[in-house]
């Protein structure tokens, strides 16, 4: 089975497009916590134990767990096999190289870590990429226009009347895999909709729901494909270091479903 | 002491621009080292044993360490530590995010892997690259026109009438920060002098000489800065899996300062 038809069956079976962000922060972590030999593994644990039947993926950012060197990692590995086999996990890795060290990033992401998709950074060109799309089976999220204040420093660059991203975007239309998506942000709807102009119908994992302050209900509107589905919106901080993370991710899924 | 200082007085010392690659791949190991129990380190070590009096820095590139996940970092912290303190030890990483997420990668780049320098990919603006610049005694080269073939798929787009990585270059240099470099591609030595035009005086990290076909002359040609410096040559493969590394590392050098 391949990511998509994986993720295709729990979106239904879960009814949402929510995914959680097991971004794990000592820094925010209850003294309870602390206390424990493995923190941050007890820590992803809980929230996959309150949200599995709510979600549609889980997504760890790595740079949460390599902060803590190879404990982290550690910590890392056991959170990936705590995850329900049927759910698909989305390594944020945002990898970006060349060549024969791609193949070598694509070899730790698929094969050690053994996820379903990974993140990537596309700006050194095609031949970053093709390594990791030859993983048929599994899929790969491009970064064509972040989330952050920054992202418009060259990402907006006009190039001919349009802004970069867009005209990046438009010569990845030729590539014609099918085992890849875009990220777009929730933080500027408009940009998510020159997207979703260009890439009718691949799925968009979307980051900036939640504490970086995305517009949730313009998301979907600029968002969703024709099926009424196509996005895969991201939230972190606001459910996990939440008093009752179940209730949070029940009402986010709520309210992202009014809208389909 | 910075990284600036740091590798002054090795260029000095060793009269050396020499940077050699620690990129092992099991696949090119021969057998003695693959029946030792480490044998990611065992190698290193004798690359380093064998040059480092030839050096200006070491760079490994964390990709090739990835790849055997957990166990190929656990071999990468042996190499650092291993490596004479004297010698500024550039971590290949092309990390690239935003906010918190770069913050967690300087994290874990500066603190935990505790090295020199850092490359990075700079796509996602200024917010990306800030939390790494923070880190004023360690040094970050900065990812603009990189070495592959695909390289010209977004860079090279054009921008009334200049290419894009040249536009981003001219942006970059609003950004008064002392401790960055540009990462500047041998195999591409027109791109470079349009680099060294850009930033006169700014450390260039330069891969693609060797297995990648990079022209030295013309490198050191459209490179060097006024005082013959600027410049640290990389090269990986053709020096760690040749028969007698030294030797290689020795004819690279002095073909190098035959230039100086």
């Amino acid at each position: 089975m391949n990511f998509k038809q994986k993720l295709g069956i729990i979106i239904k079976k879960n009814k949402s497009l929510l995914c959680i962000g097991l971004d794990p922060d000592l820094d925010n972590f209850s003294k309870d916590y602390l206390k424990s030999n493995d923190p941050i593994f007890e820590f992803n644990k809980k929230i996959i134990e309150e949200t599995y039947d709510l979600v549609c993926a889980y997504k760890p950012d790595i740079a949460f767990y390599e902060a803590y060197g190879i404990d982290g990692l550690k910590s890392l590995k056991k959170t990936l096999e705590y995850i329900p086999k049927g759910t698909p996990i989305i390594l944020d890795a945002k990898r970006g190289s060349i060549g024969h060290t791609a193949e070598l990033y694509a070899k730790s992401v698929f094969d050690y870590w053994n996820v379903d998709a990974v993140t990537l950074n596309i700006f050194t060109g095609k031949d970053g990429v093709i390594p990791f799309l030859k993983y048929k089976d599994r899929y790969s999220f491009l970064y064509l226009r972040s989330s952050n204040p920054s992202a418009s420093d060259f990402q907006d660059i006009d190039v001919n009347g349009k802004p970069l991203f867009q005209v990046m975007a438009e010569k990845v239309t030729s590539w014609k895999e099918e085992n890849f998506g875009i990220i777009a942000p929730a933080t500027y709807p408009e940009e998510l909709k020159i997207l979703r102009k260009i890439f009718d119908n691949r799925y968009f994992l979307v980051p900036g729901i939640g504490v970086q302050g995305g517009n949730l209900e313009k998301t979907l509107e600029n968002g969703l494909t024709k099926d009424k589905s196509g996005l895969i919106i991201n939230s972190s901080r606001r459910i996990i270091f939440s008093e009752n993370p179940r209730e949070e991710a029940l009402k986010l899924r709520t309210k992202i479903n009014k809208y389909r």
